[in-house]
């Protein structure tokens, strides 16, 4: 008789942007003239650049055309082109060594962030920050590397590490020990960032504990203070103990395109229950090119495009609108009396709720007085109570708009 | 201390392929003058179909405006254009009902075939035919669902179904119950179909059983003989038992693109070890919206003008140009004494070796004399000693020329 894997039926239903899309649905249906403005999408508004834009069209040309056609991208690790322009571009500029073969292309930072705790053992304690994007989580949950839910959206056997206005929303490492750490800096859903001091002491706690650090960068295109880490690596030994995950989405508007890279340093060891050290990089490879298989060419073509030197002038410019978002949102509000953290270094806000009003509680108020949907932080852990995220990636007139309507309540 | 998966180190090192190129290139070392010709080749040569190439060029632009631009596709299972264009054409045209929610779109079949197993129990017993696809093997090696190798490629806990001469490469259903059961047709390496009354014997097996079938059709495309069956829901039952697999990749030339899709339908149930029935569509809907994001718009929208009239006519004239290929390697190695299988519903073509000669021995003898490379039967499986698969991919010229020098050993 099939079995089916039980741990699924441990996840918790209401998956945070379902229950948001649902009452905003609720909400039109009863005021059909109200025209709602979203401050909580995660999804970009900006279209491509047109350097982006050009280089498909050119690489779908060649795809029909015998003599330039590509097929199998080899072993589905991405073109070599792509991988020397990150290489370059992403760290030796900023005086990281990354070597081609520890450079791994993905169809997003979603499906490596999710898929890479295949590779390790279900006996291995996991640890995220709270508030946490959910994919961390629920890729554990389903793998069986956890209990059952916990209670204000946890599970039993996860390490739930705080991120509070005490400690700036930058957890420190644990007391006890742990086996696999999440860290996303820039931050989603606060906003966050890590200094390298901070970033030096959770890689110093991965070398004693012999822990492995899973980094989510997937927002370094919005940092702006210079001595903020891009990537972890730029932390001394970091490579023997972190895997960086990076994306296209949030950096060049890749959201509907898919494009994405994992680095998987050779340096990186995982052991055996004997204790035997094992190289992690070849793991993943093998994971990668038997479950996987590569990215299109036409989008290869495109995320290469983002290095060019037009491309990169015109990446930029996208990223400053919505960074102009970010500073409007964090201005206006401090002005109306609002406390709200992020929005420098990151595309992310973290607005405080006023009198300790709940996340759920003030984003229906929001709706309701305003008509504009934020995202209750809440949903992003029990650390996020009485916070809700907004973020930079409106349109600017909409941004505005929905600014007006907050002065308003 | 972090623990590798250990079921990982199971794995046998020499992917099929892998080794093949570490032949080839050793070859073509020593002779450097040597002009080889690839007839293993799993890989297509026909560029992408014009109508193909402008919808993607059209989509390209489409992002590069702000009124057209596509972020993330909502939920990930892909857009409604394109799953409705499946429906219509290769379910509702053959008089299969599919729901469109029962259609997940994703970035591959090798992906979809090698993440399904997932969603179920590592307690479910496995069978495969030999020859196999390894994919379905390896995934399921690297989940903790077998035990180690156990000689010839295979390895303890899985059921191998031998797939012979004597059985016309169609393996009857085991005696013994097994839980999940991996078939594709037509066939991938061996070039058979199944008939209608086959796929009810494994239909009529798997409800009786309560067993699950994990169809592979992503050849489909190539059946030329009306009375084969394109879907397992052709058959009575079968949506209540089964899972499809289908790719653009081999039907329209996608290797580089990347699109493929999985029917899940409604009524397929799983069972707790309570007994306890659980649906399977929303547990893989679950699964697919965690830890995958969705297929680019320009790529969906590039698989959609498969469906238009004038795609549908070019692909059928690129499926003509393989088949054309596959009908000369047929009638020339049997003219020149061989025996040889498939090809005629498949890309896909199974030489018996003369003689008794072992797959590896024809294939060096075959890349030492005629400086042909083709696949080794034994890398599919034990019971693929003693052929070898040759394939319908290559350039017509090539494929001649590669014929003219098996006449001359």
């Amino acid at each position: 008789m099939i079995h089916i894997n039980e741990h699924y039926l441990k996840l918790q239903a209401g998956y945070l942007f379902p229950e948001i899309g649902r009452r905003k649905r609720a909400f039109q249906a009863a005021n059909p003239d109200a025209k709602i403005i979203s401050m909580g999408i995660g999804d970009v508004t900006q279209p491509l650049a047109a350097a982006v834009v050009e280089a498909m069209k050119k690489a779908a040309d060649e795809m029909g055309r015998a003599e330039t056609f590509h097929g199998y991208d080899d072993g589905g690790i991405g073109y070599e082109f792509l991988r020397e322009a990150i290489r370059k571009n992403d760290f030796a500029a900023r005086g990281v060594e990354v070597e081609l073969d520890e450079i791994f292309i993905s169809d997003g930072a979603k499906c490596d962030t999710g898929n890479i705790q295949e590779i390790f053992g279900l006996d291995n304690i996991v640890a995220v920050t709270d508030p946490v994007y959910p994919v961390y989580v629920d890729t554990n949950v389903m793998a069986g590397r956890t209990g059952g839910p916990a209670g204000q959206g946890r599970y039993d056997g996860i390490v739930y590490m705080p991120c509070t206005e005490a400690n700036g929303f930058v957890a420190e490492p644990p007391k006890r020990k742990v086996d696999i750490i999440y860290l996303c800096f820039p931050n989603n859903p606060t906003g966050a960032v890590a200094t390298k001091e901070q970033l030096a002491g959770w890689v110093e706690y991965a070398r004693k504990n012999k822990a492995i650090i899973l980094f989510d960068a997937a927002y370094e295109a919005y940092i702006s203070d210079a001595n903020i880490p891009h990537s972890i690596y730029e932390i001394e030994g970091a490579k023997e103990v972190a895997i960086e995950f990076r994306s296209f989405s949030k950096t060049a508007g890749f959201t509907g395109v898919r494009c994405a890279f994992a680095v998987i340093p050779k340096q990186l060891r995982a052991y055996t229950k004997a204790g035997k050290a094992v190289d992690v990089n070849p793991i993943w490879g093998r994971r990668h090119c038997t479950k996987f298989n590569g990215v299109s060419y036409v989008t290869q073509a495109g995320a290469a495009a983002v290095y060019s030197p037009q491309g990169k002038k015109q990446v930029r410019r996208i990223i400053e609108i919505y960074m102009a978002n970010a500073k409007l949102i964090r201005e206006t509000l401090a002005r109306l009396g609002y406390t709200i953290y992020g929005g420098v270094n990151a595309p992310y806000l973290w607005l405080k709720t006023p009198n300790g009003t709940g996340s759920w509680e003030f984003f229906d108020l929001l709706l309701n007085k305003a008509h504009v949907v934020c995202t209750p932080g809440a949903g992003f852990g029990a650390a996020g109570e009485g916070f809700v995220r907004l973020t930079a990636f409106g349109r600017p007139d909409s941004v505005k708009d929905a600014l007006e309507r907050f002065a308003k309540i």
